[in-house]
């Protein structure tokens, strides 16, 4: 069946071409080409300052489409870094010699829900969570995606508690009667989204446990056992695991390492699958891929999701660790009134302000009261004392500061791993830089497989995360997700050294792995 | 259909006759009539030391038993009241003016589950909470059952955990990676249970938003969309709340205001409905009936679940209200490894210790592996921090000495609450004094209805808790629980005389009512 468009073709500033397109390059692919030759053969040093779009205009005499398409490009190939209002840089060169990007989906794959890849996710992770919880606490867990406690300013918000505690003395005794989420935190929770372009009636935000429950809630909510929820492929675990557990079908929609869903494919879905009722998206820094929705795409989600009547469940957990000059704005921004409500908007403080509040919210759109009389019935009141804390903290000078300063770390964490990986990983292992985020996904070269690899990892005292936890399809068992959360310690680096070691092993006929896997020892703290 | 007993008739020590026996009055009933009458002439006081067991075995030749059965007796018509320790007095008149007690259930009403009666309950309550949402902060709330935050030690639980976050200064900012309980909340919740005669595993415990998580956990594990689950009739609405939302049918046992659910109906049911999954109590100080489930009951209890292949969902709230010499033992105790685990206990530290904190917990028997699973796919992780301050706190002797004083302070006001009911409720209102708790259950004469009561009430600025909100079954439109949880002052008092007189107005022809509403004013803060 061919595949309708539903959108104009990709902007000019976003586009290179498909990959597979055939034919001459382009004009400005000429123009990178020459580019990376030469930071290839040395005469740019990694860096190095790139022209400037308008330099590049008068030195070639190119548009300023093009001259700006020739730097995204560079980026694209993991040649050249933006630097926020300064410009274009040269890479490291181990960023380099990585292969560009994981690659683009097919859209053209078959769409027809499956049942038999529904099931076993949650069993699937429950085993690779208590093989981690049998092998204790002294592993090195480069495979939970969680930034390290050193990214926050502990002190800052313990003061911050410790003063809440002593204005309001009864907030740990005070048991809520209502069944309503604090006041002060809904005033907070708007004024932080009129901050990325969601305006919301304070009315209208929910606490809730984490992000979690927000989206199981959001499911609650929205389908009945049986029914059919469109996700990224790959994705988040915990969205399969709510799917599943609940009886729901899960239809994995093909999913691009830069602009998240294939709209197409959702699209198609949306066509064929009576009982689809909704598409859970996680628009920025997308769990694994780190992929970043482009506007356009997010509005014209909206769209199709309101022609469709399907409940879009939008996930914005990592919107605030994306490096990007302005805040991006999340699909709920283009969800107006008129568009009756159609975006259930999930997020959490977990992520960027306090992983151990488990602070969560929601607005959840026409689904509202429903939401609200299911959260009562699950959980019913939340603590003040986290909302409170949350409340008083999110959108404050220093919490814009210590954002800033999260990001810049972050950063820095995932190249000191990008190189790690490209010095350590097999050859032909893809990765696709993200604008951001906590992990990094990679393509292994085909025939590793990373199931096997976590239990070899785990016998060395090394914690990763397998593709095969992101997907029912069974796709991605050569595919890792490598948490960036941490300091990239010596520690961290022997950890990639003895990865790329069990990963040649994998390549290499069996006889060889025992002795090296004997002779070189653990990582266990 | 006749009913197949499962056990020996009651112990003479618990028995009286049920309501409605007839035929010559036995021995107990005659000497009890004695003392009755004494009391109701004068010639016995309120607050007089009634004779001891021993005396009454001396004075009137009876046995043993018999001497406990009159003294008892007198104790459930209200016009004995026993403390710990030093016998049974003379109870304040207005005690014995309310007629002895709630109704003893029939058990031959029909037991096939009624579909129609099972939807509804979270409709139901949703309005009633949004009315008392729209009314405001400044209503009377007599409706609520929570412990005033006056009843509660807030400046040492303060203190404790401005302690912990300087012992810990990372305890905000720490994301636990793994999907488990807190080990120093689990050994102290082991500690806990042995302390009331239940020996778990530390590994056998997990911690959750709130006793509600823990039981829409037990739910989510044992049963599937159209399944039976039984439970005692009337029961807390968040119970019938949870069954309805994930589609399961609530099937009410008969249950008596002194010794909790019929075994014998459950038997009956189990044995009739094969779609019957499990069953759902409160030992302690059921809600709203204030009914202690016997040891005797509580071993049979288990007995039964275990030969029907039932799943004993336990939730023990209120284990630590009930003023006794010992702690009681829930019926998780009697839950042997031989018999599979076949009670879920769920626990909560919302009503006891902290009612801001949020924190409960559960031992799920051989539920435990998929209650952990269906946990972390829900809402993963707890805060550390709650948990922490749980653990340092529950078992500790100044925990000891909050509850007694808890106890102590409740007790003294539920006696003024039943006094005021007493006072200004009308003619024919039957209650049963719980020994325990934080609220009363009562039924007022047929003909008022406490759902148009809730509405009357609301527009005088008092909340109540009508008896539509316990039940599916519709019958318990003439009941009401009031809370006892706050300090009774003279505004709590008044609120009694308005409701009162709301009563008497529902008894008297409708043009009397609207001049005297709009005369008394209402009672907003």
């Amino acid at each position: 069946m061919p595949l309708r468009s539903i959108a104009s073709p990709p902007s000019a500033t976003h586009g290179s071409e498909a990959p597979g397109g055939s034919g001459a390059p382009t004009l400005y692919r000429q123009l990178a080409g020459l580019y990376e030759q030469a930071v290839a053969s040395g005469s740019l040093s990694p860096g190095m300052r790139l022209p400037s779009v308008r330099e590049l205009c008068q030195r070639h005499g190119v548009s300023l489409t093009t001259a700006l398409q020739v730097l995204r490009h560079l980026e694209e190939r993991g040649v050249a870094e933006a630097r926020e209002r300064v410009g274009y840089f040269v890479r490291h060169p181990a960023h380099a010699a990585l292969l560009p990007a994981v690659r683009e989906p097919e859209v053209h794959e078959p769409l027809q829900p499956d049942p038999q890849v529904f099931a076993g996710i949650n069993e699937r992770i429950s085993v690779f969570l208590e093989k981690a919880r049998l092998a204790g606490p002294g592993v090195l867990d480069l495979g939970s995606a969680m930034p390290a406690p050193s990214l926050f300013d502990a002190a800052a918000l313990n003061r911050l508690a410790i003063g809440l505690l002593r204005e309001q003395p009864d907030v740990l005794v005070y048991g809520p009667s209502a069944p309503t989420t604090h006041a002060e935190f809904q005033q907070a929770m708007a004024r932080h989204a009129l901050g990325f372009g969601v305006s919301l009636s304070p009315d209208e935000i929910g606490a809730t446990h984490g992000n979690s429950e927000a989206v199981n809630l959001a499911l609650d909510a929205i389908a009945e056992p049986g029914d059919v929820i469109a996700v990224e492929s790959p994705t988040f675990f915990g969205i399969l695991q709510a799917i599943e557990v609940r009886g729901l079908r899960a239809l994995e929609i093909p999913s691009s390492p830069r602009t998240g869903i294939s709209l197409e494919a959702l699209e198609l879905a949306a066509r064929n699958e009576p009982r689809l009722k909704g598409v859970v998206v996680v628009p920025h820094l997308q769990m694994p891929l780190g992929s970043v929705m482009p506007d356009s795409h997010k509005e014209r989600l909206v769209a199709l999701c309101v022609e469709y009547g399907l409940a879009l469940v939008e996930d914005d957990i990592y919107r605030e660790f994306v490096e990007s000059p302005q805040p991006l704005r999340p699909a709920k921004a283009w969800d107006r009134p008129g568009e009756a409500g159609q975006v259930i908007y999930c997020a959490s403080l977990s992520k960027s302000f306090a992983p151990g509040l488990r602070q969560g919210w929601m607005s959840a759109g026409r689904w509202h009261a429903r939401v609200q009389m299911l959260k009562f019935a699950r959980t019913r009141n939340m603590q003040s004392w986290s909302q409170l804390l949350a409340a008083r903290s999110v959108g404050s000078p220093a919490y814009e500061r210590h954002l800033r300063r999260m990001r810049v770390q972050l950063r820095e964490q995932r190249e000191a791993s990008a190189r790690a990986i490209a010095r350590y990983f097999p050859q032909g292992t893809r990765l696709s830089l993200p604008p951001g985020g906590i992990s990094l996904w990679m393509e292994l070269p085909a025939g590793i497989s990373t199931s096997r690899l976590y239990d070899e990892a785990l016998a060395r005292g090394i914690r990763v995360a397998p593709g095969a936890m992101f997907s029912n399809t069974g796709r991605y068992d050569h595919f890792l997700r490598m948490s960036c959360g941490m300091p990239f310690t010596p520690r961290v680096e022997e950890g990639y050294r003895v990865l790329g070691e069990l990963m040649a092993a994998q390549q290499r006929p069996a006889a060889a792995v025992a002795p090296g896997a004997a002779r070189l020892g653990g990582l266990r703290a």
